[in-house]
């Protein structure tokens, strides 16, 4: 069960100049509609977002954001893939906001799609990553987490605060009543993120490569889209879980029927 | 270069009762957004809806298929997967049909996303495939394409005119003016294919599994959303082309640069 007060969002790190918050989870569960989470950085006084939501969504999070940050102050904003839930908002963004948009190269040409947008405004991550400067000059690094699930997917780690941020990665889908914000015991959050991760993710081969890269930054919270946030020995235990995990076309003969 | 005319549709096949239309592609190429094409099944007098596509799209598609139907007879609408130039339109859809919407269960949750829809007219495809009657008996089936490239995809094989609609399988990307409606010569089309397949496909051992299953249908026309149409000596060509490409997974360590 969420803590009180949780659905108007939580400050996971803060320090002078830079501040990483969730902005909370849906309060009411929607049958039939995936939940999400989203996510701002405020560094100098500007705004990062993560992968703010669909057109469904857009009210709330506008919402969300104006209780930290004038709106105008959004200058950036990261979408981990090109799916519904994460990036069909990106019209209404573009249009009350100046922010330039990031995504994997794979995606740019296929966003037009969700309306009027200026292309010029949407900026390719190439496969192996890349990064970009905050206003304090702190950075965040994309990181290449393709086929887990969306052929051409990243991470966003913020070095600062040590979350990573990873998209699908790591989803949790809760019935209704059981949403925590936290993981905290890794063993009884796993029956949450076990079909997913099983039939969203390409390969073993892919996550485990991921896992060992991504355990190397020693990251102090990973914060899904979906679901709870990992932190403390639940981090390591996630990876440990998901290195190990066969998933999608190892289990090709199961899924296709053929 | 597209004869005179085919951007006002094509008709593919047609009996007494069942007509398959090619509904055009995009006559001018705008810069930086992925064209599409759209197809129209009309099986005693009501349509069938393929991959109908984005927000961008919706005027476009609407004035295309009011010249073969009535737009209120359309009761059916194949979503291949959850990408913006597919289904991002499916409110605007919803609204003016009474259609119900056919996509893999996998993304049946993240449609609302795209804005307000009634989750009812949602049908989830599971896994391994299904059929739907249309009204005069005749039957289209569903046939497992998952990780080309979404984890949750499908191609629509429609029986009578023996035409294999596959979303982005076979799909092309080509320069300003250089546009075909059909393959006739596979070996001068692989150029424009190849980048796209190698990259966005999970792996070898799927797309394998897949072309071996679809060359027992003996499809006489391969129609993706995006390119051209395989017809004739292309159909196999393309299907042996396919089964042989290393790609996407198999190739994690250029792509993911780790």
């Amino acid at each position: 069960m969420a803590e009180s007060g949780d659905t108007t969002g939580k400050v996971l790190y803060k320090d002078d100049t830079h501040t990483y918050i969730w902005l909370g989870g849906e309060n009411k569960y929607r049958k039939g509609v995936i939940q999400t989470m989203q996510y701002l950085i405020i560094d100098n006084g500007r705004g990062t977002l993560l992968d703010p939501g669909g057109v469904h969504l857009f009210p709330k999070v506008v919402a969300a954001v104006s209780r930290f940050i004038a709106i105008d102050k959004i200058d950036t904003i990261f979408f981990s893939h090109q799916d519904p839930d994460v990036s069909s908002g990106i019209a209404l963004w573009l249009g009350i906001t100046n922010a330039k948009v990031y995504i994997s190269a794979l995606w740019t040409r296929f966003l037009p799609h969700f309306g009027i947008v200026d292309t010029t405004r949407i900026i390719p991550i190439d496969d192996r990553g890349g990064s970009a400067k905050l206003a304090s000059g702190a950075e965040v690094r994309f990181i290449p987490s393709h086929f887990m699930h969306s052929p051409g997917q990243f991470a966003l780690w913020d070095a600062r605060s040590k979350i990573l941020f990873t998209g699908d990665i790591g989803a949790a889908v809760f019935g209704d009543g059981e949403e925590t914000v936290f993981v905290d015991d890794f063993s009884k959050h796993v029956h949450l993120i076990e079909d997913f991760h099983r039939r969203y993710m390409a390969s073993n081969a892919v996550v485990r490569k991921w896992c060992t890269q991504v355990s190397r930054l020693n990251p102090t919270m990973i914060a899904p889209q979906h679901g709870a946030i990992y932190r403390n020995e639940s981090v390591t235990a996630f990876l440990d879980w998901l290195s190990a995990l066969r998933c999608g076309t190892d289990l090709a003969d199961q899924i296709f029927g053929f």
